[in-house]
């Protein structure tokens, strides 16, 4: 019997487990579970007879080596600074491993004795990075063989609340994924290229500078552009493009609210505040504010940051409570710590809601003279606050390759991202069979 | 004969090196002026008998320790990181030491050893920090010592042109000081208490919430908060204090233009630009706008930021030429380089201009139940480009130190900065003998 080892039994990891649980009686394989929880793990085994849960930890290195070598093929959801730990077992070991995180410099590293040994590291194979990348490249990959030639390359992801969900939130928005991600976004200078001229914008101008998308069915987006739009350049292979723009999609509105925790100071996670213990919402708000104990900190904010005191904006900062005097609950922390513990009052998922991954894609192109355009469209929901649609996109595909890997069906030694038509093919129509389909129309 | 050993001849050291010159003769003292540039050091000594210049390279171990042997004080002027390295060999040769740097960590910590041997390291004895220091504390200790509370503090300073310097300049402002600390000025967060309250003001709100300030005789200057006021709390023992605000003077309208350079992103110090060689001024500011081939990037910039076409801001970027087509002339750079690049060919002092340097004090206290509140002010004019009043204000506080320390007339051991009495009590009375008044009145 063969074994999978999945080390990290979290959140994103439910559709992962799930999926290979189910094909693990057929296929005859062991699914070993490790978390520091045990108890998480066990929960995500929920008694399947091939399913094994243990208490793991990273740390002891008589444990890792052991789970390791007794494998066949590793899974690593833990923490991404732990993968090069994971990895440098498994070349020892000759074990294959899948990751969804970003492909480190020390993980880059491994890639000849990799190859050498014939053996997979197959990296950002979940939702972003991940689905983004081989449905992307299957269109790019397209429109080479074709013959034409790409001239512009933009595409948007966003975890949000399907529609229906939570009715009455003006923020259309709860946390679907790591909140503190959601707080730091955007830190740091953005940079793209738009028509063969590089394009800088700064965090404080980045939520004012946005764009609309409407997508048939589902409504309106606003996307506000990613970090790291130009490292696309090359992992796509787009050298010469003129324009690249990689971005979020939030709903219209979201955007210019939360501009305002930006200008105000309040997601800057480089100092320690003064006095958290016996902060109110209020009070954090107004430690950004001008004094003066006469006025209201409702129009000291709107009139410094010239917002409607009726508008939208103040409706959905009102709507979280950040005017209230309740206390904040914390004993210390940062601005962007502090707030994040505030939205999580109100942006936490509830047992009902159904959450939505929406990825879409533009690409323009020449056909002989004439310019053509493709989009490409992926929206999946979720069934409630366990089973994500986030969940679902970033565990899915891992667990696919994971499969793939094992029965041999994807072969292609190295350390890797699902750009290659030999990996992205087999699990995209997989996902597609699971009636996660990336729809592509000429427009 | 007595030697002074000063350790950099750069352009803040012109009245230091001058002063220490002219009394050399009577008190026979050898002044000996160590740079990198022997030229520069020979230009400073410019005939003076008992000026001996010399090239020096604070990385020659063997020289170090030669020349500070042989000295009975030693001034450095080297960069701040180098004071500790200086600092360690006065201390194995019990020499005395100044400084006009902010007191390090690594400095600090040689405090008992110098204070065992009766040695003063004198830091913080320039400008800013220093005539700061001394002129606040002196009606902070008089206030005390009245029995009065002190509930305020608020101190600006700011390098300026001299009223009638480069008449049409509608900035009223050229690099007087360091222009890189001038581009890279309010980054990170600003943290002050008013009263009572902590606040935080963040770089992108910084240059729109600036205070008003008339001085008599002088006219009206703008601040803007520094970003370390808070550490004043303990410097001058005023926890407890209800309001502390520390901040920097320009001239009306200033910080209001120079906020579109922040919001553009122009002062950007943490990436590398693309393109940098054959960018023109009107390249660089268009690289920060959005994309449109048709629009201005005169219009692009006044939408974009709310700028009036005609208005008083756009009319002092045009003066600085920042739509022209002038190549920028850097063949590389982060935008703070491209930005300090392009300011320096309209902000370089010409022969002709006089600077202007003005401190503002503002203490508000308590006499019983009463409030009352002193206002101190500081001005100084330069003759020229080279005798400027930065070089003056910044010099000669530390020739005077230097002075009254090897006459023995202060005589406090340890690692100080001059807020004690007997510091900076005898270097603002000569300070005031030479025209340099700090002018104190209750309003």
């Amino acid at each position: 019997m063969k074994r999978i080892l999945i080390l990290g039994a979290g959140r994103s990891c439910t559709s992962l487990i799930d999926y290979l649980l189910e094909i693990s009686q057929e296929n005859q394989w062991i699914i070993r579970v490790g978390d520091y929880s045990e108890e998480l793990a066990h929960e995500k085994c929920h008694g399947y007879e091939n399913g094994q849960a243990f208490q793991f930890d990273i740390n002891n290195a008589e444990q890792r080596e052991r789970e390791i070598s007794a494998a066949d093929i590793v899974v690593s959801m833990l923490p991404a600074k732990f993968h090069p730990v994971v990895a440098k077992v498994c070349l020892a070991n000759s074990k294959h491993m899948v990751t969804a995180s970003y492909v480190s410099d020390e993980m880059k590293a491994l890639d000849a004795e990799a190859k050498e040994k014939g053996l997979i590291f197959l990296n950002e194979c979940g939702l972003d990075p991940g689905i983004d990348h081989m449905s992307a490249m299957r269109v790019i990959d397209k429109i080479r063989e074709a013959g034409h030639r790409l001239t512009a390359f933009e595409s948007f992801t966003g975890g949000l609340l399907a529609p229906g969900t939570d009715e009455g939130n003006p923020w259309e928005y709860k946390f679907t994924w790591n909140p503190r991600n959601v707080i730091l976004a955007g830190q740091g200078v953005v940079k793209f290229i738009q028509e063969g001229t590089y394009k800088y914008i700064p965090y404080q101008k980045l939520f004012r500078r946005t764009e609309q998308v409407h997508i048939p069915g589902y409504g309106y987006f606003e996307g506000y552009a990613n970090r790291d739009s130009l490292k696309y350049l090359d992992v796509y292979g787009l050298r010469g493009i003129n324009t690249i723009y990689r971005g979020t999609f939030r709903r219209p509105g979201f955007c210019r609210t939360w501009d305002i925790f930006v200008q105000l100071g309040a997601t800057d996670d480089t100092y320690e505040m003064e006095g958290v213990k016996d902060m109110s919402h209020r009070a954090f708000i107004n430690s950004f504010l001008y004094y003066n104990p006469n006025d209201s900190v409702e129009l000291k904010l709107a009139h410094y940051l010239q917002l409607e005191l009726d508008g939208p904006e103040m409706n959905r900062l009102k709507w979280l409570g950040i005017f209230d005097n309740t206390p904040v609950g914390l004993d210390a922390g940062t601005p962007a710590q502090i707030l994040e513990h505030i939205l999580k009052k109100k942006w936490t998922l509830n047992k009902e809601d159904k959450d939505m991954i929406v990825m879409w894609h533009k690409f323009e192109f020449l056909e002989g003279e004439q310019k053509k355009e493709i989009h490409s469209t992926f929206v999946a929901i979720g069934d409630d606050d366990v089973h994500t649609s986030m969940s679902k996109t970033v565990g899915l595909p891992i667990a696919i390759a994971t499969k793939l890997i094992l029965q041999g069906k994807i072969n292609k030694p190295g350390v890797k991202i699902p750009i290659e038509k030999e990996i992205y093919n087999p699990i995209l129509d997989e996902l597609e069979s699971l009636g996660f389909e990336m729809s592509e129309k000429e427009v």
